[in-house]
């Protein structure tokens, strides 16, 4: 197989069934149908535009990918597929001080250019909770979101520009280094977002921000989710704007607890974590704290550095507690934050009428709500799924989307038609023909 | 001939002569080449469907139109083309002050939307210059910017989702009433700043913000544009945000003078004017100052509002005070902010060879810089586009873009080819194709 073989010269190529096993999953739990047929450890943009072109000539598939924590199958590798992972293109090419901006290959981890802004007192503002270990190319695929987006956005407003490689090898260069520009199609966005179908992300010029001097939090417990959800939503009519607003409830608390010996489920069966950061940041917590406060069993403000660690760190240990006890499908519905209170009363319901344990919190400035459904054994039992599918129905009743900050990828497929109707789903498909004509890039995912 | 007929049969259509003329052309000071064959002035959505439809079938051109206060000529009509003017679908259907959002016809004009959502202690915060006179329908279709975008983003940040009709009438709602949601390709971005080429947007959510409490202001005069520029990239290395920052060179400061009576050319050779807003102003705008201040022949820390007014008026009457003596090409370039003292130099230098007059004024933390050429006479002479041409090549050699926030239009379509290269212009191409197969929609304009 002439293909397999020219493929095979590409540095960082392999077809040993290690790597290919290895290369096949993502972090969604879901599996492949079978093993790919190579993997290409691309080293630079060559290495990537062979591949490409490659692929382009023999009808091949070709699945992009970063470091694979996606959570929706979006890089799952099946068989026959050849996987184009640029995690080993990790440079920080430059951080421009005064421009505020930074230029990375794809596989820069998050954090990693995170840390090295802030050497500059400046940050790279999207926290995707896997900002540890999942690439900036992988976030700008999916449009990562995170914690810090109530205030600053999510990923789609840090990029400026992206270097991308099309299906049939081409290199394009769309955006610009400066924040404004009008200049043809935004074609940026258009690949922020696409998940690996429209082209291969190889270099990203990135909008950074001044890292604020001081950050403070406000956490406040309540006696029920619906109550800490209606504060939430006082905070918008009171026209606060908190740099981090996170809810757990109490069935998450609960688990943190068992996992982590912390006592957060026995003090309220809600918590609310608030931030303010900024010059304002002093005052900007106490009128939080007040609006929280007014239907909270407890609140503290402006809680110290380390209590305001420990908080936080509970909220980021809760998906590795529920993990700890044993299998979860996460989700990651979007709805109007006034509707929070709703969601979160019908994911109960769900629960209940479905018998599944699903453990809630949420960006809740964002309307962001993930259930994460726990089940034990390998197998995921059939009322998992159905869960998730009300979940999904929810979502769209309430007039959200099925997925606010994770992707469609693989598991979503089916709702985002339900989502967006046939001539959305149309008008996709137009794109995806006009840049991908022959289809090998990531077929049968997202769109 | 029946498209015709048929055309006018449409509530709002005409093929009068004098609403022929006035819908033919736009505030760039080009001439179309004739006048167009009808406008329709359409009433609902219904109305523009219908208009497209018809279009579509007989392969007429439609030329998309809002207020028809563009500066790049992208509404021009010329002969044969159909006008489809959506300024009477102007209803704003309504504000969610918890949610944060408006949903409003395309004929809104944005300042009429920001007093609106003001009564909510909202506000809309794009802020073109023409927000008196422009249609968020405009805005959108141009990705319109404005003074505040430094701090609030520009058009496109504060647009959730759109309700477009496609070139053959079907009609298609993109993006969500939640500020995040990653389910399918963002065609909202795609069709935001598409200049009307992809679709004609008959109505939007739109994401609202809180209106800050105070905004104060500091302004401070130099012996020159260098050093006004350089105390700008100051204040980027300094990580301070301010919510303005406005840069006005000397030439212009006379010219406002002339027009207004005031004495700002003789106070100092270039004008700086910050603002800050939100729960710290006081503090930021005093650190402000103090950066502003260490090069400056005078500051003004937090003048008053009387003062602060004064300031931005003069900002505000900048161009209408050139306009008053002549007539002016209105530039429009965007660099990374660390060149902007050498834009400003060269603009400098580019008016000296061709013996023209540049007044230049620029949202200077985005380094989006307006060169106005002022002539005098009917016609523009060949040394205004001269040095228009020798502006673009300046900004392409700086790093930056040819247009930061007026768009493409018909002025700089051969500018747009150099500045993005022919892979990106085939990009555009593919897109265009797929959503306008006929090529119908404002053909010849953008892209």
């Amino acid at each position: 197989m002439t293909f397999l073989r020219d493929l095979l010269g590409i540095p960082g190529a392999s077809s040993d069934p290690a790597a290919l096993a290895a290369a096949a999953r993502d972090r969604s739990g879901a599996d492949p149908d079978g093993l790919p047929l190579a993997v290409v450890r691309a080293e630079d943009i060559d290495g990537v535009r062979e591949t490409l072109r490659l692929a382009h000539a023999h009808h091949v598939p070709v699945v992009p990918r970063g470091a694979g924590t996606g959570l929706a199958g979006g890089a799952l590798a099946g068989t026959g597929a050849v996987v184009l992972d640029v995690s080993a293109m990790d440079r920080i090419v430059e951080i421009d001080p005064v421009d505020e901006l930074a230029v990375v290959e794809p596989g820069v981890l998050t954090a990693t250019l995170d840390a090295a802004a802030a050497e500059h007192g400046l940050r790279y503002a999207p926290d995707p909770a896997s900002a540890a270990i999942s690439t900036i190319g992988g976030n700008i695929a999916t449009n990562a979101g995170g914690m810090r987006c109530v205030k600053y956005g999510v990923t789609r407003e840090a990029v400026l520009g992206l270097d991308v490689v099309l299906a049939d090898g081409t290199l394009v260069s769309t955006g610009r280094r400066t924040v404004k520009g009008v200049s043809g199609l935004d074609l940026t966005a258009l690949f922020v977002g696409s998940e690996g179908t429209l082209g291969v992300i190889v270099g990203a010029s990135l909008r950074l921000r001044a890292l604020p001097e001081r950050t403070l939090t406000a956490a406040a417990g309540y006696d029920d989710v619906a109550s800490a959800a209606r504060a939430c939503g006082d905070l918008a009519r009171a026209r606060r704007d908190p740099a981090m607003l996170e809810l757990l409830d109490g069935l998450t608390l609960d688990v943190i607890d068992r996992a982590q010996g912390t006592d957060h489920g026995r003090r309220s069966r809600a918590l609310v974590i608030a931030q303010a950061d900024g010059p304002a940041a002093d005052a900007e917590i106490a009128a939080i704290a007040e609006v929280l406060g007014k239907e909270a069993s407890w609140v503290e403000q402006g809680v110290d550095a380390a209590s305001s660690d420990a908080l936080l760190a509970a909220r980021r240990l809760a998906l590795p507690s529920i993990e700890r006890f044993g299998k979860a499908l996460i989700e990651d519905i979007c709805v109007p934050r006034s509707r929070l209170a709703d969601a979160f009363a019908a994911v109960e319901e769900i629960a209940a009428e479905h018998r599944v344990a699903i453990y809630s919190f949420a960006h809740a400035g964002d309307g962001n709500l993930h259930p994460i459904i726990g089940y034990s054994g390998e197998a995921r039992p059939a009322g998992v799924q159905r869960a998730a599918d009300a979940i999904f129905r929810l979502a769209l009743d309430l007039g959200g989307t099925v997925t606010g900050e994770h992707g469609v990828g693989l598991l979503k497929r089916d709702w985002l038609a339900r989502e967006v109707g046939p001539d959305v789903l149309g008008l996709h498909a137009s794109v995806k023909a006009a840049l991908d004509p022959r289809g090998i890039l990531n077929p049968g995912k997202a769109l």
